[in-house]
């Protein structure tokens, strides 16, 4: 059978979802504990509320939204996404794989499903890094991945630590309190946007993921030797910018070194001190992200990089300090979840691929504590993570409905 | 003779502008029209005001603090500089010409001098560029290098106008009342740190400016496509921060390749977007000082430099925007102000070298209307515009001693 989606509701929601911003629209910027970040929380638990969800809040802000089954003592199914958004970003990363989520249970609920297994949606905090620079900070609490004590020390570019931001946001309590163990759930799935151009390209409206990349982010700061661009002669530079532009280079030529099409190295964040034309730069900080499906052919990449900054600290005498922020592994999806996936495609009727998924989520570590897999959906020119990203109703929709069918199957 | 310099006095006073600041000691930041550059305005008029002279401020902020001769229908002879100081900068950039200047002065009248020729001390607005974008506008304005319509276009960076500003500030009134004519001034010297090592090398305590080097500003707008850090293949990038590390090399290496020992370029400013670790850069800015004593080696300079930003833009796929911000002409110094000063020197009693001056300074722009020349003083290793420049007390009285012996015969 199939569920019937609200595509008109589901595309509204997503709209409303999109006006709480703190960029002008298209764009939008969401930071976590952001005071439009607790606005776009308010505004999804009242759906879920309305959708006869019960509402439970972890220590760092996880939102649980439960249906309860009839043998309540079973693992819950469990789906869900983010809807933090880094700086000047699109509508659809995250947020259709919350609202996607919630139109699907209401679509069972509409149909007359009676679940035996609980169903639940996850509002994971912080998927992105923007703000405490550890990417799936939500996630990676609940797998135990990162641990409480590291955890609390935390700190935004304010200096802000998390314990006090959380606080701020009203969530409190211990950080081991947001661990969950293998058996809270039977199968977790998440709905998103592919943020990439296969889908489209091959004009399919699902993919099943099979397996996620995972990256390495890197912080380095650059010491340098700052002065007057006027006085200070070339020879006896030490110009931090000029070595932090040489180590962006060198990350690139080891990402496209490899050969491997799945291999990406960026530079996304450089902060030159002090800032000034007439100032040789004294102080750089850079933020690097690598990543790979294959984590030997990560490490080699990382391995290059590290090559590239020992040669440019000896040659321009700089000092370069390397901190790993995270160098996660990449997982495999559940192929109980994936085959189930398959199963639900088939039964919605839409036809599908299987792929995996270069962009990393919380489902990569939802996998280390429940079977888990993705539902990706096509965006417009594989865009993502800019204004102008964008997917269809059509296409949301049509992973709502597959979402549906595989939690209607799973619950049963 | 000599004139009797009050080290102590002169030392305590540059203590207490250095504390006027918004950036903690040593560190000084002190951005024009800025409440602290204000505050350090009230300090100095009052202490010119104190020692007996006439003040008088132009539309921009230039004061103008006069000793009247005893022939006033005659030129003036004028010293000053600036008391500006981009962010987070040291204590002696510009301030050791006014206040020097002003301990110069009070030392001739202490000693009993007469001037026939009125002694004019020029407080500067704005010869750091931080602002505006725009180095020596003061200065600038006076020389007519800068027109009043282009004067009235300039913005800072949160868009508020040169005008909006200088209101706000207490100056008003025509730009183009600013505008000095040749004839105005008998001779204008300013005393300066070196911001280079030569002196302190040669163990001299004087250096006497024969030409001042001139920067071509140059700002880049990169425009690259922005995406999702993992999921945009490398091959379809078009990364603008990668187009700016590359370009920031090729001026580099464009300025090494000149051979010549006084060619610098540097890129001190470098702004990211959307500047997250996960996305990849859509837009950069970058601003590029480029400096010769030889008008002709400049320009070669960054006719290499364009042909490195045409190469990048093609191979990357990325459109690159050069505004020139300024290129001014080197200067030779008025030669019977050389002399002068040779002769100032010999009279104070202190060894002394010739040289060029590599930083430049609100004295190219007064030789455009007035014979001007520079004196400098050692600083210690050269060091400027950062918080440990120094140059200790000796150095600076020696400074305004000679300064004292120029003003005093170029008075008389």
């Amino acid at each position: 059978m199939s569920w019937s989606i609200d595509s008109k509701r589901l595309t509204a929601e997503l709209a409303t979802l999109a006006a709480i911003s703190d960029a002008p629209a298209p764009a939008v910027t969401r930071v976590v504990f952001s005071e439009t970040d607790l606005r776009a929380r308010q505004y999804l638990k009242a759906l879920f509320a309305d959708a006869g969800l019960e509402i439970r809040e972890d220590a760092v802000g996880n939102t649980y939204a439960r249906w309860h089954g009839t043998d309540p003592g079973l693992p819950a199914v469990a789906t869900g996404s983010h809807v933090d958004a880094i700086p000047n970003a699109g509508q659809y990363d995250g947020t259709v794989g919350v609202l996607g989520a919630l139109e699907a249970i209401r679509a069972l609920r509409a149909g007359g499903h009676s679940p035996r297994l609980s169903i639940e949606l996850i509002l994971f905090t912080a998927e992105e890094p923007t703000r405490f620079g550890v990417g799936c900070l939500g996630s990676r609490l609940m797998a135990g991945a990162l641990g409480s004590s590291a955890g609390e020390r935390l700190r935004d570019r304010d200096g802000r630590t998390l314990d006090e931001a959380r606080a701020q946001a009203g969530f409190s309590g211990s950080l081991d309190s947001v661990l969950r163990k293998p058996g809270d759930y039977a199968a977790f799935v998440e709905l998103h946007i592919e943020q990439g151009p296969l889908l489209e390209r091959q004009n399919l409206p699902i993919g099943i993921v099979t397996a996620i990349a995972a990256p390495a982010s890197l912080r380095m700061t650059i010491e340098g030797e700052g002065g007057h661009a006027g006085a200070v002669l070339m020879p006896q530079r030490h110009d931090a910018f000029l070595a932090a532009a040489e180590v962006a280079l060198a990350a690139e030529r080891a990402a496209r070194a490899t050969g491997a099409i799945d291999t990406v190295a960026t530079t996304g964040v450089c902060e030159v001190f002090p800032g000034a034309i007439n100032s040789i730069p004294s102080r750089v900080r850079i933020e690097l992200d690598v990543r790979d499906t294959d984590v030997a052919r990560r490490d080699q990449v990382l391995a290059s990089i590290a090559a590239g900054v020992e040669e440019t600290q000896a040659r321009r005498g700089v000092r370069i300090a390397t901190e790993i922020i995270n160098a996660d592994l990449p997982a495999r999806c559940d192929p109980g979840v994936v085959a189930a996936l398959e199963a639900a495609a088939y039964g919605a009727g839409l036809p599908f691929q299987k792929m995996v998924s270069r962009a990393y989520h919380d489902s990569l570590f939802v996998s280390r504590f429940a079977p888990a897999s993705m539902l990706f959906i096509p965006c417009r020119g594989g865009v993502s993570h800019r204004p102008d990203e964008f997917s269809s109703p059509e296409a949301i929709a049509a992973g709502a409905s597959v979402l549906a069918e595989f939690l209607g199957r799973a619950s049963a």
